[in-house]
């Protein structure tokens, strides 16, 4: 026990980990979703034997840390949605004119997804559609509690209803996200047109 | 020669084609496409060999038919979207206001895509994007011009691309398909909302 003791805090003096694996899995598994990111940032089809070696580890790592390709795109899909989902909560979205709020949402949410367009698009494709689904729950839940508020305020349109709302702001913002990937949108450009078709759609009449 | 001349006589008189072995292959190939559009119609999952069985054909056969699950669906997407192509060409596209002329090519086209949704999204998720797009080619084109023709007429909105207005037209017809298959929308409730949608998104302010 004393000797246990006494190596901990030797190790804790020396400020290497009581459990050196797990320091190791930890540096591991962010090396390899920052080279994940990078590589499914440049090609949507990147091998997971492409992003073992960006990552400068070997596959049998890899494989130990993500049991195929569809879990890591997985951990990435959830990461990079996390970050949305911070976004619309840092927003405030029971607070301002819901328009005005939705429009600050999606032009501050821009930026993340235009980061993550390519692995976003690799993830959409290679998920089950109800794991896809699962991913954007709280997004989908947090925007249909903003355009339900918006109704109820008289700036969106009622005649419709509200699922189907959050379902056309979350297609147009796919759609704006291919238009730049097949690079006829600057990011820029699409982030506008977005804005202004979603203005006409969701207002009231 | 005699012999070979009395000997396809005979097989046309008994209705037996000249070339039975091409004959077999087309009809394995009809039964193949439609086996495969009825599984896919129930599942978006199917595999070869379901596919195989339902058409009563060994694997073997329809692998030499279809090289590939993905070589299947592009020749489904590509019937399915060519019946598409048959209605928007007979929907009269330069004849009539541009924005009504739209509403009646969606209408009539919906009951063409509603019948194909779980195909189309397999197709969507097997194929690789630019093999996707291409399929699509004939109809972007076509709604291209017709959008254009009625930014000139004035009642389409021309603040935006045109590219953009034809990516909004598609994003949205699918996310209400999208809708159907989740059990969110009947069919016509989708193709009212889709309606509405587009109205007030293309319309000029």
């Amino acid at each position: 026990m004393e000797s246990e003791h006494r190596s901990g805090a030797a190790s804790a003096r020396r400020g290497t980990p009581a459990h050196p694996r797990r320091a190791d899995a930890e540096r591991n598994i962010a090396a390899i979703l920052a080279a994940a990111t990078s590589c499914f940032a440049r090609n949507p089809n990147a091998s997971m034997t492409e992003i073992a070696a960006a990552a400068g580890v070997g596959r049998v790592t890899l494989y130990g840390h993500f049991s195929s390709r569809e879990a890591l795109l997985s951990e990435l899909m959830e990461r990079a949605l996390s970050e949305v989902a911070t976004v619309l909560e840092t927003t405030g979205l029971d607070e301002g004119p819901a328009d005005e709020t939705l429009r600050t949402f999606i032009r501050s949410s821009w930026q993340l997804l235009d980061r993550n367009l390519r692995m976003l698009h690799a993830a959409r494709r290679a998920l089950p559609a109800e794991a896809v689904h699962d991913h954007h729950v709280g997004i989908l839940s947090a925007m249909d509690r903003l355009i339900t508020r918006g109704r109820q305020e008289g700036v969106f349109r009622d005649d419709l209803p509200a699922h189907w709302l959050v379902s056309t702001v979350y297609a147009l913002v796919q759609a704006a996200g291919d238009q730049v990937e097949a690079g006829r949108f600057t990011s820029e450009e699409a982030l506008d047109a977005l804005d202004a078709t979603l203005a006409s759609a969701l207002r009231r009449a």
